[in-house]
């Protein structure tokens, strides 16, 4: 009986993985666009000591933060970056990977463009939705974050980092893209390395933001479609050139 | 020697529109686009009771905000459109734009793309920048304004609308784009009739939408350079099709 059950409850599953992906494919019409469907991680324990060491540091003007870490230890290892955990891991940048999706079961997807679909947008604040984007020989980390910077009023950020080095983030361009309603939102930006902090480029609003009214236009039956593309920075080269 | 001052000033004045236009051809290397250098309308008299009028006729779901005007006057008749003054002028549609030029002294400008250049964004809000925006036959008034949603926090809105009815306004599409620092966020929609009313667009959110951070990382010493383009709205067609 329990078999059985089990049984009933996976092919719902992907009936509605299924219609999820549907969904996605209907706002996106790129045929051979991958759709990830990423479920939302309410995280009571978000880690502020980490992110605070880091900041003080930074604000004594003596070294970046990616500096600090190699500074207190090996200068190769670096604390898990991963934004929805105080994990006290910390490991080479080579293995942050593996840890990220062994440990916190984060999803790798390939491919140059992707779409990102999350679920369940109107959880409460915190939350998150990440997954991690395997392109150009390079691995990314997308953050989608629902947090209450005005107290009352939960905004979404979107941003992209770089399982890299900030030399090695330059040589790439992002693209978040959300088309919904007869309204169209792109950002385009160099992304951040993982050695940088996640929350400090939350707080400082150098992402994609939306208010809640504009990600409830965006969102189609509670998910959010967001489509991702990496390329190499050439888009910028014409800005540079002037 | 009253002749000589005025003279200079005019010359700095000169100097200082050509460095302005130089600063928004920089952004938007686009040959042959038109900058129109835009200086704000500190605001103490926003018109709320025109508004909220409106909107008391939308909420009891009888009328749409057009019509209500139209059942209260002339049918042919709308109050003045200019979201900076609470001004007692009602005239037809089409008298609309000479109304805004001769009486709010708001510039038009001709070409399928233009550069806003909008100056002093530091100035405390509410603070509008406006201006007028003729292309394929149909005149478009395009609105930035500074305003404190969340007390303290101000962001910054920019809204597009056509000086025309809601039926005309779904033929067309605006394109509103930044692009400075390596960051590039582009904005593509609708534009609203301007039949509507800009203050509840703006409070609906349905519109460009910048924290002051991303605001002060688009903008080059205190100007925020926006692109305008407007075309037939066939960009959405894919959407309707799938």
């Amino acid at each position: 009986m329990l078999f059985f059950t089990q049984c009933f409850g996976a092919v719902l599953d992907l009936i509605h993985l299924r219609f999820q992906h549907y969904k996605a494919k209907r706002v996106f019409s790129a045929a051979g666009q991958l759709v990830c469907v990423v479920n939302p991680t309410h995280s009571l324990k978000y880690a502020p000591t980490r992110c605070a060491a880091v900041q003080e540091s930074t604000e004594q003007g003596i070294l970046p933060p990616c500096h600090h870490h190699e500074a207190v230890h090996d200068p190769q290892l670096l604390p898990c970056t991963c934004p929805l955990f105080s994990c006290p891991w910390e490991g080479h940048l080579e293995v942050v990977v593996s840890h990220l999706r062994q440990t916190h079961r984060i999803n790798i997807l390939q491919g140059a463009e992707i779409v990102f679909l999350a679920t369940d947008m109107h959880l409460p604040a915190p939350t998150d939705w990440i997954i991690m984007h395997s392109c150009l020989g390079h691995q990314f980390l997308l953050v989608l974050r629902k947090q209450e910077k005005y107290e009352g009023h939960p905004q979404f950020f979107a941003t992209m980092m770089l399982i890299g080095t900030p030399s090695q983030a330059n040589n790439f361009t992002y693209r978040l893209e959300l088309n919904r309603n007869q309204r169209r939102l792109k950002w385009e930006a160099t992304p951040r390395s993982v050695l940088e902090c996640v929350d400090s480029v939350i707080s400082d609003g150098d992402c994609l933001v939306l208010n809640t009214s504009l990600a409830q236009l965006f969102s189609d039956n509670g998910s959010l479609a967001i489509g991702i593309a990496i390329t190499t920075s050439k888009v910028h080269s014409s800005e540079a050139e002037m």
